[in-house]
């Protein structure tokens, strides 16, 4: 059976009514979106396999909820850093920045240079809004994410990636393909294009609202914030 | 070696500190409080050993902590329900009761009825701005957490507690003795008082912080919220 997804519309919807009618601020769903994120990667990159974490950081949510998750890999131990050419102007995002900056945690210019050191890459540069266009400075990070043979860890899309079709043609004669896909709330359609690792992260929908988007709230273990489902839609 | 512990004047100013030169809203904040604490809860009510906690919410920060941790619970199989007669007007807490209500997690009236009918309780009562006089409808709800044999969770302090001085005379020939406490950020100068198990949540201060107020981190293991920590300032 194939998992149930939220196209970027009904996505859209879901989060605006989180907001509103179910009284969600977004400091909240990004703290655990974020918190989610690092999880995941906390699953997928073991300590003793590397510290350094690379967060790739867009301009809108997805970026923030990188943000979110670069704060909580550093009190796991990892050594974050983090790309985030496009700073928001918003509030929330410079917030967040500076949580991080109060740790220390470096922010990296230079893309390609900053893949040199590190062993894992945290994708956090486009969302479910993305479409079609990657713009300036982006186009780069997205040739460095399809070229590069480490482990990258995407939140909620592989950056550049439709929402509903999937992997665009890139005409680079290569698709990225991260290793690791943390779908927040709910799986997007791109997964039936995705091979890889699939975490979901959304332990807080009140189950009307699963109900109401007809999607499935995944069992989650424990005090998980995320679990791991089958690939593809398939069963592991 | 005792336990460095923060006084409530000094917690009081590393809060204000927290929200604004590190940028941390509110919301932020009491999320990941509630998050602690419905950590420690996890492990000191095994799911197997009972479902039910009665979360008693006071009408500030603790009670909003407890309003948190009420919705992780939840998430996490246990059946809690919520004591909250003094409901702040505050956006925040309308917010997080909402949060709850969409849940279908009950509100009860009547809290000696309620202790009937549970197998665990957070105390989320009074935090460390608690001084001295314990209002109405209070002082009913002190007297059944005294005589209660069911085990309690205590929010940053047991309530009715003096934060620098520990447990009060109440007269009642009969001591509060929460059989667990959660100390948020750091541990107040009433722990000393303190023979139950005692958990620290605050995986997002900065060291720097930390520092300038003089307390110590304490290790953290794995992706953990919380990290229980020797009573009494005693080594375990």
């Amino acid at each position: 059976m194939a998992l149930k997804t939220l196209g970027p519309k009904a996505a859209a919807a879901l989060d605006q009514e989180l907001m509103s009618t179910c009284a969600f601020s977004i400091d909240q769903l990004m703290e655990l979106a974020g918190l989610s994120v690092s999880q995941a990667v906390y699953r997928v990159q073991p300590l003793h396999q590397g510290r350094r974490v690379l967060v790739a950081c867009g301009p809108g949510n997805n970026g923030g909820d990188g943000l979110v998750a670069a704060r909580h890999l550093f009190f796991y131990g990892y050594k974050p850093s983090v790309f985030y050419p496009k700073r928001s102007k918003n509030e929330l995002y410079q917030r967040l920045a500076k949580q991080l900056e109060d740790l220390e945690v470096p922010f990296v210019d230079d893309f390609p240079s900053a893949l040199k050191s590190t062993d894992h890459i945290v994708d956090a540069i486009f969302g479910f809004s993305f479409s079609g266009e990657v713009r300036e400075p982006f186009p780069q990070v997205i040739k460095s994410l399809e070229e590069t043979d480490l482990p990258v860890t995407s939140v909620d899309a592989p950056s550049s990636w439709d929402i509903d079709n999937g992997p665009p043609n890139s005409g680079l004669g290569s698709t990225f393909m991260p290793a690791t896909l943390v779908s927040l709330t709910a799986p997007k359609p791109l997964v039936k294009h995705f091979t890889g690792r699939h975490f979901v992260g959304g332990r807080f929908v009140p189950p009307y609202i699963a109900k109401k988007y007809d999607f499935e709230m995944p069992e989650y273990q424990g005090m998980d914030q995320v679990v791991e489902v089958p690939p593809s839609g398939q069963k592991l």
